[in-house]
Order: C-alpha cells, then structure tokens, then sequence
C-alpha cells in the first residue's frame, strides 16, 4: 500500500488462536473492523457517538484473500486506505501485514454505508469531504 | 440454493451483538464456519481429528454480501452447498436466511484448501470423492 | 440441581475452542449469560427489549470453579437455579454438565442486579414476584 | 495493588462491547487472561510454546467483582500479583482500571494449576522458583 495510508500496529493475543494453534479467521474481521474505527476517529469521526445518536455505519461487503496464517507471540500491522466506491458507499481496502518481516497476512476490500438516524443512506460530513479530495 | 444443500438452524444469542444492537459483522464468519465443519461431519470428516493428525484445512478466500441485519432472538438457517474450484480447492457457496421470513441476511462464497501433515495439499478422500460426483 | 430447575441443551462450536484444543474460559460465560437470558424470556423477561428501554442488567460478580474440560463435538447442558440474594440482587447458580455422561463441567454462581432507566436498582417485576415465591 | 505488580495498558475495541454499550462480561476474561501469558512471558514462560509441548496450564477457579463498565474508547491497565495457593496452585490476583482515573472496573481472582505432557500437576521451574522467593 502506499505510504499515505493509515495503519496501527497489534499484537496477536492468545484467545484469538483456535485448536490448530492460529489465528480463527473470523478475528481478522476484528482487526479490521478495529482498524477501520481508529481511522474514522482519527478524522473527527466517533463511532459509538455516532451509534448512540442513531446514526448506523453498516459493512455491506467483505472480501478477504488469507495469505499466511497468524500465531501466538506475532505483532503485525493494519493498514488502510478508503477510497468512494459510489456517492453513498465507502470502500476500505485493507492488509494486514506480520512485523517485522511485513510479510502480508491477508488483503481486505471492505465496503459500507452510513444510515442516519432516519435510515437513509449519508456519509457523514467527514467522511464526504475527505473522500471528494482524493 | 437448491433443495439438495445441506443446512442447519440456528439462534442469535445476545452476547453476539454489538452496540449496534445487531450481530457483529465478524459473528456471521463464526456461523459460516460452524455450518462449514457440521457439514464435514455429516459426510464423515472430523475437523478437530484431522486437526490433532496434523492436517489442517485452510480458509483462503472469503466473500460477504450483508443483506440485512440479525438481531436478538432471531432464528435462522445457515445453508452450504460445496463446489470444487479446482483440483486442491474447494468452494461453499454458503447462505443464511432469517425465520420464519426467509428474508436472506447473508451470502458467502468461502473457498479453502487442505494442508496433510507434510504441509502438501491434499483434500480428504471423502470430500474428493464427493466433489467428483457433482 | 434440584429437578426444578431451568436448563438448555448447547453444543461446543469448533471456534470456542482455543491452542489446547478445549473450550476457552472465557466462552463459558457466554454458555453461561445465554442460559440466564433463555431463563428469563421463559419468564416473560426479555433482555434486548429492556436495554433498548433503557433498563440494564448488570453482573456483579462472578464465580467459577473450572472441573472438565469441554472439547469439540461435546454436547453439554447448561442448568440454573434463580435465588434472591438481598432485596435488589439476584443470584443465579449455574452448571454446565456434559452430555450424554453428566459429569460437570463447571460450576459457577453468578450475582446481579437491575438499573432502571433513572440507573437506580430495581429488579423486573417478573422476576420481583418468582423470586418472593421461592 | 503494591507497586511490584505485573502491568500492561490496553484499550477497549468496539467490538468488544455488547447491545448495553459496555465491554461484554467474558471479554474482561479475556483481558485477564491476555495479562497472564505477558506476565508468563516477562518471566520465561511462553504459553504457546509449553501447549505445543503438551504441558497445559489449566485455570481452576475465577471470582471477578464486577465495579464499573469499560465503555468505547476507554483505555485501561490490567495488573496482576501471583501467589502460591498451594504447592501445586497458582493463584493471581489481578485488577482492571480504567485511565486516567484509575477507577477499578474489576477486581479479580484467578487460580490455575499446570498439567505435565503425562498429565501430571508440576509448575514450570521458572514459575516455582519465583513463587518461592515470595
């Protein structure tokens, strides 16, 4: 990914691992989801206010590519870069990289939408300006 | 998905729904893979055998449309139909319907592999027979 | 237990299971919240609903004492037994007993209580009048 | 606790957090634990690596008072003091507290025991010379 992207270093926890001694596959939904929620902060953009105030970012669709297996003791890194799939629908393209080898984990394109608190679909305002820039 | 997959039936249970007040987008992996090793069960392979034998079967690419929301005290029905990808890999078209509606809450393509003990690929034998026959 | 008691039929997933190949400490409290929140629809309490009125149940205190380890493919019960602790506490002593054997699994004595919408403690009246019968 | 406690500094993810809005009751199980194996690390022992040898260390009891809810965007410290309980048990007694303010959120304790690849209790030498000097 280019250097522009946003990224947050994390470390595999042992409860995160299943019976064959990796990471389960769901957990790096986690991680993403994990990833993408810091980023959105890290624009202005609060997750659970915004839930609070009725106002739902929904995932519409997951693709993820597994690559190499995480395990017990591995740091890695998520990294992110959003980009406008549509007027009303944000993509996230993600990977997760092991450290310190940067081998990649797995690749991610994550796609939502935003409901406010009507249920009609709206970027929030961050969001929206941030993605008409680039 | 035709008459003939197989499919299991299942609740949501609180603890699987986040702030939203819905089930976690990472939760819906969990029912696919539940689905997934309840199927292999019911043509005679055993994950958690074949696991502790050092064979691993591997996820290597998950695909999610997230149609609508499940929330607390839903019934649902998660539904699997495998299809070979190619001689090592193997593909479950996998859904999961609300009840009593039908109303689909998901579609998933899940394609995976299997590593034997010496790390090759190689499918089960009787999901190599299996597949052959479609 | 006594005969009386409320119990619920569960089965371990493969995901609950951790690198030892066992069910995770942690995953049998969700065994355990799910038996109580089964518990208290079959009394005519539901749990989403009054969050969603604003009216939490909280846990207080929780003990455990850990006996047999659960592993893949075990089918196992989880039973319970409501008790008034003090005016405004509920107790709830649990078993989870695996099946078709009965040897238990573990057993645990979880403590709560009820924060109305104003948050100050005070029990759904369901619960109120089955609790001043025992 | 006293100032030569085991300490890490974490942060609630999302996800994390149930329909209530706070951290889910058995994902503080899951912080405990986490805090655990680093101690377990810090001191020679890697978790991971004594599973794959067949040597499993078993948690046998959990009392955890529930004080306060870790909510979203909560950063927290998870501090641990082991004890011997017994020539064969080791007890750790840890807390969670919310930062800055350092309010406790739970104060727990957690007893284990370590099974032998013969499934037979004998602490890691590390853990048992430690404990000693204590």
């Amino acid at each position: 990914m280019d250097q522009s992207c946003f990224s947050i270093e994390m470390a595999v926890r042992d409860y995160e691992c299943d019976m064959q001694g990796v990471v389960n596959n769901a957990v790096y939904q986690h991680y993403l989801e994990h990833a993408r929620h810091e980023y959105l902060k890290s624009i202005g953009i609060d997750y659970a206010a915004l839930t609070a105030q009725g106002i739902n970012m929904f995932v519409t669709r997951v693709e993820i590519d597994y690559k190499l297996s995480l395990i017990s003791g591995d740091r890695f890194v998520v990294e992110l870069v959003p980009e406008r799939v549509s007027p009303l629908r944000i993509g996230f393209r993600q990977q997760i990289c092991r450290l310190p080898d940067r081998k990649t984990a797995i690749r991610a394109l994550v796609t939502g939408t935003v409901l406010n608190a009507k249920g009609r679909p709206q970027l929030p305002k961050e969001l929206d300006v941030l993605l008409q820039q680039t």
